[in-house]
């Protein structure tokens, strides 16, 4: 069954239930943050209560309308841009920002989908407990999104993706109804989770309308270093020893390479460098430890282990707030940097640990057979996470890349696929990456994600087209 | 479509496409832990490959006869046993219990579904890793099964559970296509979370056969400790404070009673009791710390702030493995002891950590308003799980209370949805409680659970009647 097109009659229908201040300008929200593509400007809506969103998708349902639930609008994979068919009725959370409870005693946060995640963050701050989602657009990305396409970020590594930070959920399905599913339980089997179907299915099989959200513990100390390594391999082998030593107080360990830092003094040269001589390989370690360690003493430790298995030649440990404050701004100013040099192409990719060597090896020889290029591969290296990146050569423009920019995406993703990896670790699929998903995607997999998909929203009126192709299309 | 019966048919077509010894005695798979029902005897099939399966389920869904996947048999709720209807079609995981890698620079583990999960423990150490899941049937229970139920145990406080450890699954679904999703990646966000689906579906939208499993940097030094504290809401307070004192260290945090140590001394008087007198409420508390670390310590500074905040009235810290096992021992035996008093009513309910002491009083109110009982409250306080299991009063028997076994837990159960909590928080469902999951579960998420039954097994063969009843019955 084909969508319909916003009419005046289902416009009326909808000013009939909700209140004046819910009809948003729609154009606020066709824009996408790489400026890449521009939705189709239809009807923007932004509810106030979880009825109203219940109405509303039900109202969609009944006239055949495509729905796009829009949080921060941040998301890299055009999963909050509808560019095809009739233009969508955008359902933006925005207004549902509360922080509805606060448990500190249960480690626990209640949170509407409007939530800015930095918001999320303070709240829980100011309950003496943390929040750990972080990531950089966290000033202005909200909560339902994170939740809607599973965001990871810098400290998955110890305290898991935004799926494992969320203890339940409240949603509008696609048929209008509401699940009251904010259970604050660490135990729940009672069914099919349905919680972490719908977490990471990017809109597509409901709303998200709030989350039981889990805090945990402040570490007493955080420390912060960057460790000169020969290799990706001797990183890989930094991270086991150190998580031999220190266990879980590990919150980050990133990888970054010479051409981050080369970038880095190219456009940003305000960004104060570590070294005098960007290292080829590095990697920033991130640590929270209770009262009774120290994370100058865990540091050094691990530097002297590191120094003697040749898995370090230097290193720098912060010691002060300010030094910790620079060496993230190191790692949170690549993006930019990236920018402004101008990306042929841009992948997210995950790998089992233990290949990631390899892979960078080969995937930099494949590339040079294509032709002259800079590669800047760097990320959450401790969840496998790898953000590698295809600039021009140096004196080059990214025009003169264009008939490269397919290849070298195709080879980047080949040889992820080739090494059991992910071609998209933490960004989700959207529009952007159907297509891949379809090539690399598992066969029973995709067939049963359709099935789900038909089941719980057979109109196909959530999010069409993102994840899967649009029905009919 | 109504099931059907095995015929000799249906055997051939199996014979014809899997070995002899694939053809199990299936009056080993009719019992059940706690001997309430017996199953009907059918055919039993233990394959030795994921395509054994594979085809197995085609055959079967191709007949149209039930499918009843088979792990350990240790389940408590019957998922395992399938006394209605025709006889349907045992399928033991058990001849396909191979570890078939190992990857502790990456930290995973590949298990096939029938590997005992002690198997799994032993293999992980082997490799100087931990497998933290750990319950009291890990020496017969199977990793297929754990995840097919979401397995909660002792280590959930730190570790999570069943489905925290796993990073993907291969499985068979229920139109006998086989799903590859054996990643061992920490973060993949290519499409809907089928992973979680199945885990915790007890086997009615498909067959676990293989898992990547999460291992861990095994802590440098484990320490135990039993405090005694006033009341529950002491017991939560000291969580607090240990966890702000200690952060992820710890391990386990279990409660018990004096109902618990009286059990033990009536029925299993070998068994060491720590104090002269049962103390009313205690708390067992298992530490894992690195290296930098002392556990010794780290009790003594937790002990003695308890006492100054009256959080604790007196303690023991073990000072050596075996005062250790001791202790756990004392945990470990309270079932068994529970077992020889015999249960009226067993509960294993999860509830929102701050509304336990009010839920304990509240219960025991309501509970003494029915008949004079006795009460034996213990278990996961960490994780808000709490083993809530009513006796006869001393003197009486189990049969003097058969009128009131359905009104008591009717009582725990509505007090336990009043407080928002779970009526199966690490048991699962099975068949036993379906009922009780149709009277306290959400309705929209019940439809939305039948819309997905219904669309990945039209036809109904996997283990009918779990979960969600069987339709047309």
């Amino acid at each position: 069954m084909p969508l319909n097109a916003i009419t005046p009659a289902f416009e009326n229908s909808l000013r009939a239930c909700l209140p004046e201040a819910s009809f948003r300008d729609p154009n606020a929200y066709v824009e996408e943050p790489r400026g890449r593509i521009k939705g189709e400007v239809g009807l923007a809506i932004a509810p106030q209560t979880t009825e109203q969103v219940a109405t509303t998708i039900r109202l969609a349902g009944e006239a055949g309308i495509a729905v796009v639930p829009y949080g921060g609008g941040t998301g890299l994979v055009l999963g909050q841009v509808r560019a095809q068919g009739h233009a969508p009725l955008i359902l933006s959370l925005e207004r549902m920002n509360a922080i509805r409870a606060t448990y500190p005693s249960e480690n626990v946060l209640i949170a509407e989908a409007g939530a800015i995640l930095a918001d999320v963050q303070s709240a829980a701050l100011a309950a003496d407990r943390l929040f750990p989602l972080s990531l950089a657009s966290e000033g202005s990305c909200r909560i339902g999104g994170n939740l809607a396409t599973n965001a990871g970020g810098l400290n998955v590594l110890r305290y898991g993706n935004a799926r494992d930070l969320c203890l339940g959920i409240e949603a509008v399905l696609p048929d209008g109804t509401i699940w009251n599913g904010l259970k604050r339980l660490r135990k729940d089997n009672t069914g099919y989770d349905l919680r972490n179907l719908l977490i990471g299915s990017e809109g597509t099989l409901g709303v998200i309308t709030a989350a039981a959200l889990r805090l945990f513990a402040r570490p007493a100390q955080n420390g912060t270093a960057l460790f000169v390594v020969p290799d990706p391999q001797a990183a890989l082998d930094l991270l086991s020893l150190a998580q031999g030593q220190i266990g879980e107080g590990i919150s980050a360990f990133e990888i970054l390479s010479q051409e981050g830092y080369n970038f880095l003094s190219q456009t940003c040269p305000d960004t104060r460098q570590p070294f005098d001589n960007a290292p080829q390989w590095s990697v920033l370690i991130g640590l929270g430890l209770s009262a009774q360690q120290s994370t100058e003493a865990a540091f050094e430790a691990l530097f002297e282990a590191a120094l003697d298995a040749g898995l370090a030649t230097d290193g720098t440990i912060a010691q002060s707030e300010a030094q910790a404050q620079n060496l993230w701004k190191l790692r949170e100013t690549i993006p930019e940097a990236n920018k402004r040099i101008g990306a042929i192409a841009s992948h997210d990719i995950a790998l089992p640990l233990s290949t990631i060597p390899e892979f960078i090896a080969r995937a930099g020889e494949r590339l040079a057979v294509l032709g002259d290029m800079r590669i800047n591969c760097f990320g959450h290296l401790g969840d496998g996470n790898l953000h590698y990146n295809v600039f021009p050569a140096m004196g080059k423009k990214r025009e003169d890349y264009a008939d490269l920019r397919v290849p070298i995406s195709r080879l980047v993703h080949d040889l992820t696929d080739e090494y059991d990896g992910s071609v998209s670790a933490e960004h989700g699929i959207g529009r952007l990456k159907v297509d891949d998903l379809a090539r690399y995607g598992d066969p029973s997999k995709l067939a049963a994600m359709r099935a789900i998909k038909t089941a719980l929203d057979p109109k196909g009126i959530m999010n069409p087209g993102a994840i899967l192709p649009e029905i009919g299309q």
